[in-house]
Formats: C-alpha cells, sequence, structure tokens
C-alpha cells in the first residue's frame, strides 16, 4: 500500500522550510506541499488571536490540497494555535512537544534553555511541557525575535558583527545559569547554530525542532499505512513572493528553488 | 467655518506614528484616526503587488471613518502605491515628495543618501523625483531593512551596540561619499536620529518625513478650507494588538498611549 497524498507543511514564512528539509532527508519519497505565509510574516510579534486565526486560514489552505497530514513547522503556531489545529480530519504535527521530548532526554543537569518568539515565550507551552516531564527542571525563556528578521535579510554568518552580538546576547543568561541544553524554538534558528556554537561552546546541546518533527512526521505515516513509495515532489506556495524569496528560501531549505514549483495564493480568498 | 471630520493616517504598523506625532504638533486641534496595520506589518520587506492590496485595504478603511484627508505615513506605501492612491475620494498626502522637496532645498554639494526599506529603495521613488530637481545630483540608496524590527523590539538607544553596529553598517556609503543630506526614507528612522547623528555627524542633515510631510497636510487643509478649530482627539485602530503595543506606540509617537482609545479590527472583513 502507498498513499500518494502530499504531506502539507505550513509556516508563517519560509523559517519551516528548516523542518521541511529534515521531512524530505527523512522521507524522501513524499509528496510535500509547503505553504508560508510570507504576506503576513512574522506571526512572532503578534497577539494570540490574530496567530490561531491565520493558522486556520493556513490550515484551510493546505486542506483544500487534500493533504493527509499537516505538520506547522512554526514554533509560534505550534505553542499558540495547539489547541484550535487538534480538530482537524488529518493528522496533524506540531514542533513543540517533539522538541521537548528530545530535550528532556538530552539533559543532564536539568537546566533547560528556550530561545523562541516572544509570542512563543509568552505561551510558555515548551516551559510547562517540560515541567510535566522534569518537574524540577530550571527552564530559561528567552524572546530572540530580532534573529529572525536577521535570518530572512540573509545575516547568518557567525562572524557577521551583528549576528554575534544578537547571538551573545540572547544567549548570555543560558551561560550564566550553566544550561547544557537549549530548544532553538523558533525554525529559523538553526541556520544560525554554528553562531550559538560558538557563543555557548560545545558542550551545549542544541534542539532543532525540524529533526525532532521530521521523526514524528514518519512515525506517524507508518503507523497509520499512509507512507508513499513513488512521489518526492516538492510545491511550494506563497503569500507573497516578495523581494528576496528565492535567495532565502534557498538558504533555509539548503537546496535551490525551481521558479516552477512555487506559486503565490491570496490567503484570506479561500 | 471649520471642519470637524478627522485627519487619517495609515502605516503599515507603528511606524507612521512618528507621522502622526509630526501633524498633531502643527495641528493640535484636529481629530486623528490612524490605521497601524500591525497584523501584516512589515510591508518594507513584501512584494508590489502585496502591498498595493494592502495599502487600497487601509484606505478603504479609512474612508469608512469619513475622514477628510488620508495621509500615507509610510514610506514603503508612498512609493510602491502612490498610483493606486491618487484617485481616492479626499484629498492624499504621501511622505515621499514632500521629503525629496527638502531634500532638495537642504543640500549644497548635491549628494543626498536614502535610507529606506527594501520595497521603497526597488521602487526608486526618491532617486527619481530627486533628479527632476536635480539631474547631476548623486544619490545613494541604502535598504535598512533591519532598522525596523529593531526600532519596533524597543533597541533605540545610540549606546546599544545592536543599533550603533546596524546604523554605522548602513550609513557607511553615505559617509565614503562625502553625502550632505540624508533622506530617513521610513517613519521608523527617526526614532534613531541620535544614532544617525553619531554615526554621520552634525554636519549631515537628516530629513525626518513627517516634518515634511505634516507641513503639506496643514497646506492643503488650509488652502482647501478644511481646517478643525475644536478638535483635537486621537483614535487608534490596529489590526493586531501584538505584545508590545503600547511601549512601541508610545515610544514612536511621544507620548502615552491610552487603552480606551485603541481599538481592534480585521482589515480584510470590510
Amino acid at each position: 500500500m502507498s498513499d500518494s497524498r502530499a504531506i502539507g507543511i505550513f509556516d508563517s514564512g519560509l523559517g519551516g522550510l528548516t523542518v521541511a528539509k529534515e521531512i524530505i532527508k527523512v522521507l524522501p519519497k513524499e509528496d510535500i506541499i509547503y505553504f508560508g505565509d510570507t504576506g503576513r510574516v512574522p506571526y512572532g510579534t503578534k497577539g494570540a488571536d490574530t496567530i490561531k486565526r491565520y493558522a486556520l486560514e493556513d490550515e484551510k489552505f493546505l486542506l483544500s490540497k487534500d493533504v493527509k497530514l499537516i505538520v506547522a513547522a512554526c514554533g509560534t503556531v505550534s505553542s499558540v494555535a495547539f489547541e484550535e489545529s487538534k480538530n482537524l480530519p488529518v493528522p496533524f504535527i506540531e514542533v513543540i512537544s517533539h522538541s521537548v521530548k528530545s530535550a528532556v532526554k538530552a539533559t543532564f543537569n536539568k537546566k533547560i534553555g528556550i530561545l523562541a518568539t516572544s509570542a512563543t515565550i509568552k505561551s510558555g507551552a515548551h516551559k510547562k511541557q517540560i515541567l510535566s516531564f522534569l518537574p524540577d527542571a530550571e527552564v530559561y525563556e528567552v524572546s530572540g525575535t530580532l534573529l529572525v528578521p536577521l535570518v530572512e535579510e540573509g545575516y547568518t554568518s557567525k562572524d557577521n558583527p551583528l549576528v554575534k552580538n544578537a547571538v551573545e546576547n540572547y544567549v548570555s543568561v543560558f551561560k550564566e545559569n550553566n544550561v547544557d541544553t537549549v530548544i532553538l524554538g523558533c525554525t529559523h534558528f538553526p541556520i544560525l547554530t554554528e553562531a550559538f556554537k560558538e557563543a555557548l561552546g560545545e558542550n551545549v546541546t542544541l534542539i532543532n525542532m525540524g529533526v525532532s518533527a521530521s521523526n514524528a512526521v514518519k512515525d506517524t505515516l507508518a503507523r497509520l499505512n499512509l507512507l508513499n513509495k513513488q512521489g518526492g515532489n516538492h510545491k511550494f506556495f506563497v503569500s507573497d513572493k516578495g523581494t528576496t524569496f528565492k535567495n532565502t528560501a534557498s538558504v533555509l531549505l539548503g537546496e535551490e528553488i525551481d521558479d516552477s514549483s512555487v506559486e503565490t495564493v491570496d490567503i484570506t480568498a479561500l
């Protein structure tokens, strides 16, 4: 048996491509439909009601494409609009719970750092879930909002003074408190892995939400007999192509995106 | 005669409050209705078609409030959606042309710098207009996209290392080319005036678009007999209240905003 329907992945913008990249790595025979809400990006600085409304519209779009599973490849949506997404007619994978499990497994001293957008930090989602596994864990939460536009603008080198400065500033509380595991709680952040390693040192484990979520996607599809054995096409939809789409998208996905595989849609017109 | 209808001001978000501030300064007896599209901010990194669509929706909202004049308090809208806004049923003031006239008056050596969002720079609006007045001017255009989230996140002090670094980086081409006048072509940028002064030196004239536009608003209302003599109420609408609205808005407007004067609207539902 082989289910040829695509996996639907959505994000507030292009950050979710780091998750798509990991899913493609473990599931190369799956078709992927990605929607990035680049016309309204970012979500992470916006209010919960707005984020919930946007997430439902994004999911409705993916459902219109007959996907077999939906991935919220966005830390902000996963933490703020989780309840709203539980009643979808297809399996739903978010990026918080799996990354929390990875962090709980990885930590030795039970001191865990969370770096995410301000909306995600405000939701407290990571911290609540960590404490449900490890009630005596120390959790340090930092809102690293500025790192999103830095990555989107292509400032990603660990030697760039703006990157260095922002990253050092944000992780200082983790260093002061001897944290041994940090969840990169926004999908843009794995792009800055080298900068985080330099600032935190090699002994701190960095949790990439895309890696944790991609394994969950594979397990879910296998369990429900929904795997595809003959696919591998990737199609991208955005609500705005912007000025730097192709460059940013290629950096985040880790491979060149062909213009013919990208389509612009009006997400409020559905 | 006194026309009690409000002046409508809109922006992609809260940056336009720096323009509202200047309008309030020269027209304290006018009622103001401000709309900030905080649910879709920023515009300046998005594509022209999206920006035009959003601008028309914002204008439609202000018209539904029976305003007597509309100000696009946004460099991106003023440069990208200017043609679309010319047929409004009320007078329309944008922020580009008036700031260009101020710069043309201010320059001695005809070397002018433009610092704006990437969408504005891509439009070439400032440069075209400057060259129409001064065909032999040298115009240096820099896209300073990152300064928008810096200001929105409250990083505004000239001594903040991120601000210092970003500003120095962006203005270096102005310094190398001995520019004597710089248009701050995005409404967020006047908040960083001290940082610009420090990086550029006191001999470079900085053009604040809000100051130029506020005089144009006053002249237009006077010429058309639309001035109000008894108003002074200020009402704010946003498409998302976000997590930091009150703080950011107060910094940009230069006065405390009362919660009861702020309302959230669904801008796509009109």
